[in-house]
């Protein structure tokens, strides 16, 4: 539990052609209809992604590189590559994070827990990916063509950037939960939202527990990626441990694409997915007086290609923010 | 800078085969002969060594893992699955980092600001490495046998663990300096010391402004993994900004191994180098009062073989940990 005195200065959400044309278009700030950015490699895209939200985010905030104390950022990329190389020019001291598609909680929370202590006075979150890097790296070449089953989800690609500091009039980070790696032995690389649903449980338990707070309290409990079978199943484990989880539960990856017109199967994932919901719609709303209290919880899968090869199942993890609106 | 008040509480460093005929072979708390540790991979292999290190690094301090309020862990593995399946039955919230070689000092210097800010009462940093877990995923299979040119480096396989509290009676984390990413555009992925030697160098030069001192205020300063080239380098570096490095200044690469007897060309590498020769040799030389006053600097090339395929250069990071023997 923190003070509640660190708050969101600045944010942005700059995404793809297909994110900019789903329900949640409108609220990014750029939409780049060419994903390559002009950039030589989808990894380079990243990149750019990555500095085109922190910059926007900086600006929004009124702040400028050399005020930040630390960058907290990483990516799904072998080697965080997108983060290394979208940021490298900024001069900020970093540290590198990963947490899978948990990222934009994991900095967030690490930015926030920094303010709140007096680590530091201003701190940024960021993360992205994109579509065609993922693709290539976790599964087949773009080239190939591959079969995706109803289970997969679509990678999104963006990227999301939060400028932390004291004082500000916006949203403020109330609380966090930090979770702990949970593991309930699926296998299916096609099926990430089952895999980490577990953990999104084990972690909002947690935050009720600590906050003798139940879903009710919330205008909106909010997880990362888990799609349309991880979020049917955390409301069936959230049942089982006594919270009812009711119309104020979605998931990042069901409102990023209209489903029935985007061919996404189960839904968004990938690091870009909770962060550019986030740092969009959700602050967005909080901003505007429409929402008030809410929780963000954005989860990860901490699978490799050579893991899963070696017959390891699928662990997850799953970090939360608890975000009120300033009055 | 810190208050001074974190402590390490416990602290435990595993190694292979290699390294325990190295000089430092003796300080190690377990050297494993075989250096699959009876898994069926390399990469579980290296899982392996950081549930031994982190085991034994609890059991000296005394600790439970359900005391420990966070830990921070990484490796260089995609994905960072070393950390993921060592770490993943503990039970404890995991916050994952990724800063490449420089993991111990960046898991170290976040251990310590959560203590010393009251963000946590007891924090864990892990890190390791595996020769051959890394060859594959960095250079070519074993079995290709390909030929190393004289400014590579060797891959320590070793892990190691502290556990950082308040109280305590060994040595002080006193304060810490996170370095930022710097690039002089080299690209040559076997002479990472060259990358990573101007990081080192920006980092060490802010901390001595930092705290007003010079490199000979202290017993001891080491970097990472920057081997013969790299400190050579280093040195060179340091003198144009108007700082000279004594007899007092080494590097955990070159101290590792034997370089006139054990073919490791330029030294030890890899997040597992700075890792063991912490956890052993220098927090043993401090508990036993033959070091009092120690600047530890783990260096990192955060580059993938992706983005030097890509032309990218390889841009470095530096974390710094001083450390003070309680009197």
């Amino acid at each position: 539990m923190l003070s509640g005195r660190p708050t969101i200065l600045g944010y942005s959400a700059v995404a793809g052609k297909r994110e900019g044309e789903g329900p949640l278009g409108r609220g990014f700030d750029m939409i780049f209809e060419d994903t390559t950015l002009g950039e030589k490699s989808w990894e380079k895209a990243e990149s750019a992604l990555q500095r085109e939200a922190f910059t926007r985010a900086l600006n929004k905030a009124g702040i400028s590189p050399s005020q930040v104390n630390y960058l907290f950022a990483g990516d799904l990329l072998n080697q965080s590559i997108a983060s290394t190389f979208g940021l490298r020019e900024y001069g900020v001291p970093m540290l590198g994070q990963f947490g899978a598609c948990s990222t934009m909680a994991q900095t967030l929370a690490l930015a926030a827990i920094f303010v709140d202590s007096g680590a530091a006075d201003i701190c940024a979150a960021i993360t992205s990916s994109h579509f065609c890097s993922a693709e290539r790296q976790f599964r087949f070449p773009l080239e190939y063509g591959g079969q995706r089953p109803p289970t997969s989800q679509w990678t999104v690609t963006g990227a999301g950037a939060a400028i932390v500091g004291l004082g500000g009039s916006g949203v403020r980070v109330a609380d966090v939960t930090v979770g702990y790696i949970t593991d309930f032995g699926i296998s299916d690389t096609n099926n990430m939202g089952a895999a980490m649903a577990p953990a999104a449980a084990e972690t909002l338990t947690a935050f009720f527990k600590d906050t003798s707070s139940k879903p009710d309290d919330y205008d909106l409990i909010i997880t990362g990626d888990l799609g349309a079978i991880g979020s049917d199943l955390l409301r069936q484990l959230m049942e089982r441990k006594g919270y009812r989880l009711g119309a104020n539960y979605t998931d990042c990856g069901l409102i990023i694409y209209d489903r029935s017109k985007q061919d996404v199967h189960a839904g968004g994932s990938g690091c870009g997915c909770s962060a550019t919901v986030l740092c969009s719609y959700i602050l967005g709303k909080m901003e505007a007086g429409e929402l008030k209290n809410v929780v963000f919880v954005a989860t990860g899968a901490l699978m490799s290609p050579t893991s899963s090869q070696q017959g390891e199942s699928i662990p997850g993890i799953a970090h939360l923010c608890h975000l009120v609106a300033i009055e």
